[in-house]
């Protein structure tokens, strides 16, 4: 039998070139900036016109799949997943570096069926590296296999996370405790590169050992989780659990020794779920 | 007259272009890693086969001219600014990048006279973005003008630092507390990209608009400094005053109002000289 969802993903990766292509062209021009809820939580035009040319045309290919995507959401859809065909989609994930021009910028589609995702693509449009991965078949950058380190020891790691502001002072301590907890480890070194998408990537294909985040959502980690787990790496909860692609939280790894040891270093905080 | 510095700034562009070779190529190869004084602070061979290179190159054209680079230092070499041309090197700045490879990783040359910057030139090897500064001059990427952001209100700014371990546990909680300040002015977002050379050409070409760290070495500001100054940033010490090559500290920003208000957030944690 063929790969049912192949297609699906074939039509991903050219939807998202073509989306990645709008990105680049608008960073060479003004960015007319509108403020969402925060300062450091921006959309601009282009996230919204993005984001309706990729689910316009693969509503056209596959009327009755289902969508989550960051602006639909942020314009009131319903973030629930379902066991229907589903796309989960981030337009631009980065945005804060996008309207500053900062070179980690991407596109994120992830595809579920029954929950589970079935293929991730995430494109960084302004390295021009497109990601992808086919549960069971590997992950793949610019069509060529991409493996994690395969790190096992802690001390040697590069890790990855993001500090945004918190209105909740509470929030914001145990933010930089945990980012104290993995430095005085010690890793190698801490890097905040600013897209949640690229994040995974660079864990998939070795250039960091681990990700965390608490805070992020389904849409940041969709397409990304599926290239890590198909190089090879680990995806679980912030408590060791695990992963839960609702709930907003995430450690990614080169091994499982250091995706562990990242979560017995980390304090949780209540950061909500994506559907609820 | 002609510029008596400008030919010793082109064999720098040659020379960083030949150094940033190596480094991509040692970067596909296996890399072995020599353990310099802590974790996050690695030394590898190629490190210093690319200081070599560089050295023995400009050595043989300009043999009464001094050198400060970052290698010859770590074996014993002095670290002094005198009124001598002096070529003050980075062989590899962002090394826990490079032996990540995480893709931000730099050759940086900074040349002074009488303890001026002259010129700058840092090559971005992955990126393969070489920047280019001469004072007076304006500062270019690629060869195409660059110029900072002129960003004035830093609630819309993108701030960019370094988080190492620090064995002074009051150093770590400092570092940590300035981090904590600046995120609540707030400001757009922190990004940590690991290469303080690439983080000044990020400054000076508007893709960030501050960048301050205390730790930082003469070799890792030197030529990203005068491209940061060239592409009309300001650029001065962590407590608001002038700028020092040898204080191992700095704030540049896209603006006089940001440079300032970030030092005004800061608190002081001592880092020593370069130069005692």
């Amino acid at each position: 039998m063929s790969d049912p969802w192949q297609e699906c993903m074939d039509h991903s990766v050219e939807v998202t070139k073509k989306a990645g292509k709008i990105i680049y062209e608008a960073l060479q021009k003004h960015i007319a900036i509108m403020q969402k809820s925060a300062p450091d939580d921006l959309v601009t035009e282009t996230d919204q016109k993005v984001e309706q040319l990729i689910i316009s045309s693969i509503r056209e290919k596959y009327p009755t799949h289902s969508f989550i995507g960051e602006e639909s959401v942020a314009a009131g859809a319903p973030s629930v997943l379902t066991d229907n065909p589903t796309w989960i989609i981030d337009p631009i994930d980065g945005t804060t570096n996008f309207v500053h021009r900062f070179p980690f910028v991407s596109v994120s589609i992830g595809f579920t069926v029954n929950k589970e995702i079935e293929f991730g693509v995430v494109y960084s449009c302004i390295e021009d590296k497109m990601y992808t991965a086919r549960k069971g078949k590997g992950a793949f950058c610019n069509g060529v296999p991409i493996k994690v380190s395969g790190l096992e020891d802690i001390s040697q790691s590069l890790v990855l996370t993001e500090m945004g502001f918190k209105k909740d002072p509470e929030q914001l301590k145990t933010m930089l405790a945990n980012i104290k907890s993995i430095l005085t480890i010690p890793v190698h070194g801490i890097r905040c590169p600013g897209s949640a998408a690229v994040n995974l990537c660079l864990v998939a294909c070795g250039s960091a050992d681990a990700y965390y985040h608490m805070g992020i959502h389904c849409w940041d980690m969709a397409g990304g989780a599926a290239v890590v787990t198909e190089a090879g790496g680990v995806v679980m909860d912030i408590s060791g659990g695990p992963f839960d692609l609702m709930s907003r939280r995430l450690i990614v790894a080169s091994s499982r020794a250091i995706a562990e040891r990242i979560a017995k270093e980390l304090t949780e905080f209540n950061v909500g779920r994506d559907d609820s």
